[in-house]
């Protein structure tokens, strides 16, 4: 099959690679409707992260089971089904908990590799979840998209608790970042700002639920806040970013009492004990449990009720996968969409 | 009066101090009915604090009213009252969010010195309690600890998410790790684990409600706890400490999805970044907003049903406190309670 390998920094290769096959009875093998690139991708991308061997790319996902191990009974072949980027066993106490992506038994898809024609999927009945029937091409972005970056922009609103009568800041106009912004308007905040300097991610923001925009950073970000909530900060924050600046954005942005998601992976940050604790800040994240959150968010996409395929502003075949890549890296594509 | 001095590293000296004097309508001044050491004071006391010129030390107390501002309403001369360690308007969003000890209008208590005689307590109506009536004398010494180590130890068990059902496990034994014991008991806690090696700590542990002891710290110590928790962690995890040991084996020792309640005054703590990413934990925590327990926490203690005044160990007169800070310091007392 064709999949997407990363040889080292920029080096983007699409090549034959086997086919996956199953290897424990709780896997699944499923052929790919869809894939795309992830921010995270280009931490590798960027050579933030080291690359010593050459690497799989990929953990989003929705296609169709093709075959399924012995011991899985929740899905079948034929189903169109999505999952997280986290596979977990759905069993242990952490999973019962909602916390899946850190499940004792979690497999990471990313390790395996879903830029490709078709990809074993560890752990199938705590990991996928079908949808109610074949979807219509239109609903495959949106679906897409639950697999991580709705999930995790739905984690980050959930951590940072927002809920109908919240001021709500978002930091980050990423895909994760503007489907935070989706996800506060569904949980019924009652203002977001988008923190967001780029014009198209600021017209996608406002039709997400966007309220206001502030294109300020850094300590001007931070006192623009304050200045839009009467000097007291937001309610809530989601931190979509995963850099120093951004984080401490964040927790500054946020009032006394208040509540800070972060969910942009994390690189190279070191929070200062003395500034948190004296901001009173909630402090809530990780990778997100996007399998906590799938069902709901199927139903909603299913029902047409939001459409947050919008992020996919560039389409391409799997074998363009580099020109995909470097788009995002020159953010002349919010987020790619590579057919399969 | 009669008011203790701090003049530079392990310099403790009661001198003669101005009797404070009504500065603000909404001030109030109290006579001292007792005063306490707090573990804080000891960052001043061995010097970690930078000390500057002589200051006035002290900003825990109980004591009787004697004279209020203009615009002071909720509590009168003769009244005997109980107040946070910082003084908050009480109205401010911050305020009625029940995070006082960030109120928009806050003053520290601590920059006014309650080991003394009398003091004036800034912000009267938002920070002063009425008790319902004279205490019995056996109840003063609980109700001074609710002013700020019960009240501290009690933000640590709400801010870890304490409840029915959880492990919860203490990092630290001073004063308000055994209190936020206590606290996790009275909060419906399950099983209780104290982290202390020091035997009568061990013993108050067990008496507030600690169902377990784990002497080991550091990886040991996060060993011990996963070992007791089907390698999963505790729930909650109270950090009473404030270091950068003491926060990293709170962090470690908690499950994912699982709650930090950290109020030990953090000192030279950075927290990796990665690491809080990948714990999914629930980080809360800082200066407690003691205002918002109080009148649960006297009702409590009013009707005999918690006795949190046994941290006090050792009990002098207030031109004894010298003796009390060194006592603290070598650990020799848990906390030293001063008679005016």
């Amino acid at each position: 099959m064709r999949g997407v390998v990363l040889h080292g920094p920029g080096d983007v290769r699409v090549e034959d690679r086997d086919d996956p096959t199953i290897e424990l009875p709780t896997d699944a093998i499923i052929r790919l409707a869809a894939t795309c690139v992830c921010g995270s991708d280009l931490w590798s991308y960027r050579g933030v992260n080291d690359i010593k061997r050459p690497i799989p790319m990929g953990h989003e996902y929705v296609g169709v089971v093709e075959e399924v191990g012995d011991e899985v009974s929740t899905v079948a072949p034929g189903d169109f089904v999505i999952g997280s980027f986290m596979a977990s066993d759905g069993t242990c106490e952490i999973c019962q908990a909602g916390y899946q992506s850190r499940c004792v038994h979690v497999k990471s898809v990313g390790a395996i590799g879903t830029q490709a024609e078709r990809a074993r999927i560890p752990w199938a009945d705590g990991t996928l979840v079908a949808t109610p029937g074949v979807p219509d091409p239109d609903l495959v972005p949106s679906l897409l998209a639950a697999s991580d970056v709705l999930g995790t922009g739905w984690f980050g609103a959930d951590a940072a608790a927002v809920g109908p009568g919240k001021t709500v800041a978002v930091v980050g106009d990423g895909a994760v970042g503007l489907l935070g912004i989706l996800a506060a308007r569904e949980l019924g905040a009652e203002r977001i700002i988008a923190m967001s300097r780029h014009e198209p991610r600021q017209a996608l923001a406002k039709e997400f639920g966007a309220t206001d925009i502030v294109v300020e950073r850094g300590d001007e970000g931070v006192g623009r806040i304050k200045e839009l909530t009467n000097g007291y900060g937001a309610h809530s924050v989601i931190e979509a970013v995963g850099t120093q600046e951004s984080m401490m954005q964040a927790i500054r942005s946020t009032r006394h009492g208040g509540h800070v998601g972060f969910v942009g992976v994390s690189h190279g940050v070191s929070l200062p004990g003395q500034d948190l604790f004296y901001s009173t800040v909630h402090l809530h994240g990780g990778p997100a449990p996007v399998r906590r959150y799938l069902p709901d968010l199927i139903d909603r996409i299913w029902s047409r009720k939001i459409n947050p395929g919008k992020v996919f502003d560039l389409t391409l075949p799997l074998d363009e996968a580099a020109e995909g890549y470097a788009a995002m890296d020159e953010r002349r594509a919010i987020k790619t969409l590579l057919t399969v």
